[in-house]
């Protein structure tokens, strides 16, 4: 019997192309590849990219670590400003016994209130830095202040690390590598200043990540990003391909949605918000996109409706459609499976760590 | 030990008094209530419902479906103009072994497709109307004509539906309800005309059902509503609180976080979009209200991050606050537990209808 719709699939020569591609970039460049793992979710995945050479993985939460380190990974790096209450504690202490574990932390306050609770635990922490995103992290000349706040509490500290989010518009990608550069630049000399070690530089996302290889290999500030951590170019979605920063061919994932009605002349898909995820950036030119219908666009979208602007002669009733959506992460945070295509054959991959968001 | 943030918790005294107002206001207005539990997903506010009066429940996919039939409901109408495909007859032919069970139809093959495979089985189909909304369902006066479709392959026909969407404006209430009254009345008429009982007219939502209650014993169109379908009511939520339709002393689902960042100056929530949903109605004034400050407005959102205006004295690191999502119905299916909390203990219900969305 079919998997019925709607029901998240991927096309796994692609998923392996593209995670082969950007581990063969990254060993070229000689930068350190550190997959954040909250795109995928999945141990599969995971193990596809560790195998290919990338050196730990990345994830957003505790629950997310601790998935991982269940399944086998032996490296993760939390990049996120973790406030320590005394269950993370005793999960983060757990979970150091296990795998080599980082946090960051983006204040003084959090690195004391950290280091209170897991000093000695061999926890290390990455100081987080505001490279022109401005959702957490410190100003970069206020790095090796928060490091030294942590180093004093027992938390050795890796380095310093942001996510340049504001890489996410169209034509940014250049300004934005080149501000995240000089941003960890600074950190690092920051924290070098406070008479620390900053082993490691991190930075690095999906639609940034071809102007930081392109530029890795010059010298200056670019060259001292020893980190990168993309998440979505396992898959690619809909806003990277309207950022141009993955080509339709390369997208992985899609919803796979039946034609439910044709209402009013419209076509109505069952994958909504609730499959999708209602995801829409600034620069969006919708809710989706239909990978075998360029000019095609979710218009409207509710919890189990998408529609469709569809030129030329719509999909009869009761068809098939693959949708790709916006945002990937929040797509595959909505699903328990992916189905996973390979010549012909299906196989179910679970979501490992979906909805661990604590 | 405290469950850690983020979490969604349910005000069970709240929940309650919501669940028996409307259950009360229904019962008075002599108006069938069949609340859609796509908004709750929970077997226990499942049987809250229906202890209240609730005559069943409405769902949105097979997987609801079975997820409360399992649980215990006897009488589910799956509101949605089901494409009844070779696996999705199977599984509606087992549920309709154990319940009353009804689906959606809204074009003339979708009724002779889903007859095709249905017929026989005693599953009843309810012909969907657009009365403004325009995402599913056929134009009023056509409901006859697809509801002489379903009986004559075998799909006896209850009657006619509507979900008035449109009532999600500011305002909107009272003339969506006319305009949704008037729809069901042609639509009521055309069935008969085609020879065949209406014996359910059904509509209604959360927005919209101040003012179907209060016209309903009103003579004239609003008493032809024989049935309403609200989701909602049961938690509320902000766009509810924005709309005016819910009163915030009413409101009883939250996410709770843990302020994590105050980096810029900014207050930092650990629920991000995995948590409170991406959701954004053009309506609403941000990404979430903050329960006990009603002046905060959640102005941006991450995965993980929701970065909160906080007028007066920000909330200190580490401290919890309560964020009212924007759509709760998104938010309750991005988690497996609600923590219910009553007299000051907490306890953990599933989420039975988690992500089933096929």
């Amino acid at each position: 019997m079919p998997v019925e719709t709607p029901h998240l699939r991927v096309d796994l020569g692609r998923l392996r192309r593209n995670v082969r591609h950007v581990a063969e970039q990254a060993a070229s460049a000689r930068i350190a590849l550190r997959p954040h793992a909250k795109t995928h979710k999945s141990l599969e995945i995971a193990r596809l990219q560790l195998a290919s050479g990338a050196v730990g993985l990345t994830v957003a939460t505790v629950g997310e670590a601790e998935a991982f380190v269940r399944g086998g990974c032996t490296d993760v790096f939390i990049a996120y400003p973790i406030w320590v209450d005394e269950g993370r504690a005793q999960r983060l202490r757990d979970l150091a016994e296990q795998a080599r574990v980082a946090i960051g932390v983006d204040s003084v306050e959090s690195a004391a209130n950290g280091g209170r609770r897991l000093g000695g635990s061999g926890i290390e922490v990455l100081v987080e830095v505001d490279s022109g995103h401005h959702r957490t992290g410190v100003p970069p000349k206020d790095a090796g202040h928060v490091a030294k706040a942590a180093a004093r509490v027992g938390l050795p500290v890796r380095g310093v690390f942001t996510f340049p989010g504001h890489g996410y518009a169209r034509g940014a990608a250049d300004e934005v590598v080149a501000a995240e550069a000089t941003a960890l630049r600074v950190a690092r000399e920051s924290v070098e200043a406070a008479g620390l070690d900053c082993r490691v530089v991190s930075g690095g996302s999906t639609p940034t990540l071809a102007a930081s290889l392109g530029s890795a290999g010059a010298s200056g500030d670019l060259g001292r990003v020893t980190e990168l951590r993309p998440g979505v170019y396992v898959f690619g979605d809909a806003q990277q391909w309207e950022l141009g920063t993955v080509d339709p061919d390369d997208i992985a994932l899609t919803a796979r949605a039946t034609v439910v009605s044709h209402a009013g002349g419209r076509v109505v898909l069952d994958a909504g918000s609730k499959v999708l995820g209602a995801d829409r950036a600034a620069y969006a030119t919708g809710y989706g996109r239909i990978l075998e219908r360029p000019r095609a666009r979710v218009v409207s979208l509710a919890e189990h409706h998408a529609v469709v602007e569809w030129p030329g002669r719509r999909p009869r009733l009761g068809s098939q459609v693959d949708v790709v959506p916006n945002h990937v992460c929040a797509a595959v945070n909505l699903a328990d499976v992916l189905w996973v295509e390979e010549a012909g054959r299906l196989r179910a991959w679970d979501v490992a760590a979906r909805g661990l968001n604590s």
